[in-house]
């Protein structure tokens, strides 16, 4: 393992590796500065060159994240750090999406606030604007229960259970869990740190349209040309998100 | 191209010309920091001397804006900039809306939070108290299918889109833009911010107050007189915004 | 007039004065930042020792204010100050309740927003908790229409108005105004303060409660009893306050 | 009195009362910077040492409290302080709770805003995700009135008043207070302190889910697991919260 591990001191591609894993910490920073996670939640990013590996923090407040704390995981949940770092009990998240969807690189999972309501009720997230077609014409949800019965902590804490909600995701980009949550997928870390907080948005935006009327959603070919129409402007919000994380945490 | 850009500096009213941009520069921040705008959304001020141009930044968060950013556009939707960088893709909202209403001078895009629902349901926007009287008897909505089809991606990209929301704008003072989020328009920049920024706090209340019953808003007289009232103190609300922006920002 | 003012100068109580002008400008930035006021708003005290005088800002942003700012007005809502500063149009608010009411000595006129819903519908303002007692058992809500007729621009600006509701208040400690915010008094800087933050805030809750039940209100004997209690505790919140605001404002 | 005061100053275990009222400072902080107290509010811990003894701060506002301002209480309310400072007229919840509650070490008194709601209305606080499992199957509800009558000013300022609500609070952690506000306890400050905040967020969560259908709780083994689940996760949140907390308050 610690060979394995060590591949990455002497790999060529260091410094792309280097950027990657900058750029992670900076993700971690904004979900936070954004409040889309608090002292829980995580954000990982498949490795550039090795099969089977993603870059996620140790076990630790997303907001407090810095380039040492981020450490190498597989896609059977075992970290390969020098030092023995565990990282979180929730990986299998990460493990089992990535190795169901090699489209996937990028994976964001969450308590947001007003995601919440939609896993507990049978209302369902649906886009509103054309900020959130990615969400497309349904959000699958995780029901625990079926799987783990009715007695679980709630946790993703085991292949079986990550393997279940990768199912449950399927090819969608969001998936919402029952009392617990939801995870955002994308093909980078822009496009999911983008696609976690634009989910907690309409979320909000939902829960007030829906307490004052019937809602006029996006229809489905508008929330395929919105999502697409969004992939181009990631780096804008980007920008100003990367300032203010990086201004507010010293 | 070049050379008409180029008339900018030399203009006999330079001085003036700057501290318009410094204006522009100032309400792009202010946007951002009363929550207007996120890393999304624009402003636009009327060239004061040339004919057919105006200005607005390059694409980019409104947050982050600074002098060097903004560039001068034609109605046609062309940017005149001797390094050819790009607007927004929806500077015809801009262009368009200069170009049917003589009396306005600056114009404010946004996705403000608290507009979007009544932009999706049968609800409307109206005045629901003194510093919103602006809004008058009623707030159009544009309805992009109409135009674009049940395919669009929502945004107003084109000279055709722009005519036809400048359209529905008709001579209101604000027109919300189903699924996507609003427009105001004022005489100047200190008006249209003000708009801008009242048009959420109006829907905001309005959110909350329909929920506990029926509303009285103000009678299309009293929309009238407060809006001829606020029009009086706009440096007062203005000298906060900007101190607060700018201390925001550094 | 200008003997009147300058007779502030050399009075015996200059430091009462001075100590009295530092807790106004104070109020003014606590208001500000506990989000009762924005950029309108404004915040009285009596003078101790003249009668028929009061100090309030000049007009501008409380949140902007400091003891240079600081006008002398009479009761008559003559601004008695030798640069001819302007105060507030809406100054009639404090000069007539002033007059009407010898055991107040502090005025806040606010527009904050959980409390508007309560004077645009047909739900009452009570008192919720212990904290917001002094409500009492009812809260009187102003109609400018009864006074000023369907076509005013809502605004306190002439001694009949200030007068009309001054009556309206009567013995009360808080009145709402339809479509235009709230005022609350009280014998001292620190307790109008408190009262007028925490009408926003039991208007909040209020408004929480009454979306998911029938609400239980405190009992006439226990406001009363709690109202007092509250008196008591004026100054912990106000360092708090003060500290936050001289921090938040440099 | 006195003499047992100062044998706090004697006492072999001197560096670990120290790191408790470290701890105990930081967690007052906490709780005003992550907005479960505002002025008002208080957190107690057990003294690890002697018997029917806890420390609090003197009476004032949470998020101003520094070490010095820490005293000792006693189980009967009276407090050792050899500069006879005062603490809260409310200590009796603590001091009637930890004498009750022998498996309790520390307490939390708040007026947390979205918690209010469930205390004056029938709905029920429960637990709708698994950062809030220790809530339980039912929140219990203080009503004063059964002990106080309806003229009392809902404080717990008697040993009385302390014992009735230590009673409905039974062995449950969270306990809410009719028109007042909550208690939670815990075996430790980090434990209370993320139960207090928990307790808000899940009012929250629940508040706008109620809104929009009807809610899918955790069944009662999903709460005592996620509950044990949660207790293992503390210093997660608390290097978070602590950081946050310190940053703001300088």
């Amino acid at each position: 393992m610690i060979a394995d591990f060590e591949s990455l001191e002497i790999y060529p591609m260091t410094h792309e590796i280097d950027a990657l894993i900058e750029d992670l910490v900076i993700a971690n920073k904004i979900l936070y500065n954004e409040g889309v996670v608090d002292g829980f939640g995580h954000i990982s990013v498949r490795h550039p060159s090795l099969e089977n590996r993603f870059f996620i923090a140790k076990s630790m407040a997303p907001g407090l994240v810095t380039a040492q704390d981020i450490l190498e995981c597989d896609f059977d949940g075992v970290v390969h750090d020098p030092q023995n770092r565990k990282s979180y009990v929730e990986r299998f998240i990460h493990s089992e999406i990535f190795r169901a969807r090699p489209d996937v690189n990028s994976i964001v999972h969450s308590h947001s606030a007003s995601v919440i309501p939609f896993g507990v009720t049978s209302q369902r997230l649906r886009p509103i604007c054309h900020m959130s077609g990615f969400l497309g014409s349904q959000t699958p949800i995780y029901e625990i229960r079926h799987t783990a019965g009715e007695t679980s902590d709630l946790l993703i804490n085991s292949q079986k259970l990550g393997k279940s909600l990768a199912n449950i995701l399927g090819s969608a980009t969001v998936a919402l869990m029952r009392g617990h949550g939801s995870v955002a997928v994308g093909t980078s870390i822009k496009q999911v740190v983008y696609r976690a907080i634009y989910t907690e948005v309409n979320a909000k935006l939902q829960l007030e349209s829906m307490k004052i009327g019937t809602v006029d959603f996006l229809t489905d070919a508008e929330a395929l040309a919105t999502s697409a129409m969004a992939d181009v402007h990631l780096d804008r919000p980007w920008a100003l998100w990367k300032e203010k994380a990086l201004s507010s945490h010293g």
